[in-house]
């Protein structure tokens, strides 16, 4: 007998932004590999359906009761209430508490083993600021504070059919980056490359690679931090000093790492061959060659947490909102990943 | 009647590595759009041609001598004298003076009218410092002092074919990246980056697209310093401070300037869509795409000499020199630009 697909909690985002009609978009079109549970306002997935003419049909549940498996058309929901009226493209602060709360039920629904996964359409950090969550520094921190967890690891990850003409994630050819800084001025990057630091972030990336992804044996392709990789120590020392002893204590333990290679050598063919992951040390170093790889099919993922948790890997879009142009497919993408983190995550011994 | 194709002095790098095969390689297989004189020993090009089976003929001449349009197999060189015979993989220092002769050779036909643009193998920055020539720094810096002039840019460019299924440089399709620091240590990336520098930067770009690309009205979009672009000062405050004051001030002139944009956002198709170059405020920022994008078919464009240059991507990859090995897809890059180069400069008002 076939299992049944796993659940996933889609938190709709920033009410004004484009994350209702996206979610929306989940219930038509292609189908998708999990069972979709929408998290958010009836209400306003309703109105948004009516504003852009899509057909589709809201199926009020709660947390622990049966989810179907998905049908075209269908859109399972668990209820949070807006605090005040949403138009789009229009921010209210009072609706930084909903927002919130669609987050916290969606936890709390993994953790309790009500949802396989959580996959996160955009919100707005501005507007959560401005509502006096003071310190609230994005989906990602949230989520590792309300799991307890002292380091998470942000990698993107392009639909691998983009590169070779596969459908789904089955192929190794999917890109995918991680990084050891994230939100960080340029200037602060050099001196937040820690060797402790360095190896919790390759511990977690290779025991999850292993876990969520179904890779046996990772290979992971480190960037250096200095151009060329420091050209012996020439353009920087950080590698000589910080990045090679790490990487060398940890292949001691068997751990599969190339580098510290140059970013502009390593992100071609002949590098990222057999490579599972390439670890790129800030946001700027590998995020620009994973999103021109991945051209709007790109998610982000979070690793680190007992469970499992995609994103798109885009804003919010105020100015896109109830106009019927978002592009659903970094969604579709995230949706995709989760699912099939989640089938082998449940499958894999923990 | 149809003007004479350009002179593109092709100077065949460090004899050790894999230049002078790749210069041979010139003579053979697809059609080049200049007139190619290698400059370098002719025994030495003359043994790598037996060792690897390339049947090309020599034909020696001197700087003013008429070149006579390409033909398949011939390869007309300006001698120069090895100091010392070379072998393939090993470095001898006594002929750093024979690599820097080819280059003064190169510059000096180019000031002459001899030639119409120098197109560069690699070199070996390290032996060249062994042997005593202390500050050496590249091709791109001595070819600038030779020159006297006090900035240059350098710039990297995609064959255009690559993006749009177009054959040779016409389209404007190709990616070219130019970088306001070079060879820096990441740490002192963001105290580079000042006012002045990047206005000078900006204006050399401008100038060199209309001159040598033929773009009559460039524009050019300009990543942030700052993951984000400093996302409005929470990452970073040097968008705000630096960049985009000076952005404002050039575009007071009419210059068509994007940015600052955050670095993934910018290398997308929308964002990219008629560009002619991107601006990356560093190396790793800017590289890593291109070359990912350019599969080896990318060359360096020095921009702010009064004469053409170009250059391999690629470093003198002594392991693969004189086993047949090397893939010439960089070098032919750099001749078919230098060579739409010096055609159109030749033809734009000065």
């Amino acid at each position: 007998m076939r299992s049944p697909s796993p659940v996933l909690a889609v938190t709709s985002g920033e009410p004004a932004g484009i994350g209702p009609e996206l979610t929306l978009l989940l219930a038509l079109g292609e189908h998708m590999p999990g069972r979709v549970v929408a998290v958010g306002d009836p209400a306003l997935l309703t109105e948004r359906a009516a504003l852009l003419g899509l057909e589709v049909d809201l199926l009020e549940l709660t947390p622990g009761e049966p989810v179907p498996e998905a049908r075209p058309g269908i859109l399972p929901v668990w209820p949070v209430a807006l605090r005040t009226p949403s138009r789009p493209g229009e921010l209210a602060v009072a609706n930084a508490g909903y927002v919130l709360e669609t987050l916290d039920l969606a936890i709390a629904a993994c953790l309790d083993g009500n949802a396989d996964g959580i996959v996160t359409a955009p919100l707005h950090k501005g507007v959560i600021l401005d509502a006096g969550h003071a310190g609230f520094r994005g989906h990602t921190e949230y989520l590792r504070d309300a799991c307890g967890i002292d380091e998470v690891v942000m990698m993107l990850a392009t639909d691998s059919a983009l590169h070779a003409g596969q459908a789904g994630w089955q192929g190794s050819s999917a890109l995918r980056v991680a990084l050891v800084t994230t939100h960080l001025p340029l200037r602060e990057v050099a001196d937040a490359i820690t060797g402790p630091g360095l190896e919790r972030i390759l511990r977690i990336l290779h025991a999850d690679l292993k876990r969520w992804f179904g890779v046996d044996a990772p290979r992971i392709a480190v960037c250096g931090l200095n151009p060329h990789a420091g050209e012996g120590g020439h353009l920087g020392r950080e590698e000589i000093e910080v990045i090679e002893p790490c990487l060398e204590r940890l292949r001691g333990e068997g751990l599969a790492l190339d580098g510290p290679l140059p970013a502009d050598t390593l992100f071609t063919p002949r590098h990222l061959a057999g490579v599972d992951a390439v670890l790129a040390m800030y946001h700027d170093q590998g995020l620009p060659v994973l999103k021109y790889a991945g051209f709007g099919r790109a998610a982000n993922v979070t690793l680190g947490l007992p469970i499992v948790r995609t994103s798109v890997d885009h804003g919010t879009a105020l100015d896109l909102a109830g106009r019927g142009l978002a592009d659903a497919g970094s969604l579709r993408v995230a949706v995709a990943l989760a699912a099939k983190m989640a089938s082998r995550g449940a499958a894999a011994p923990r």
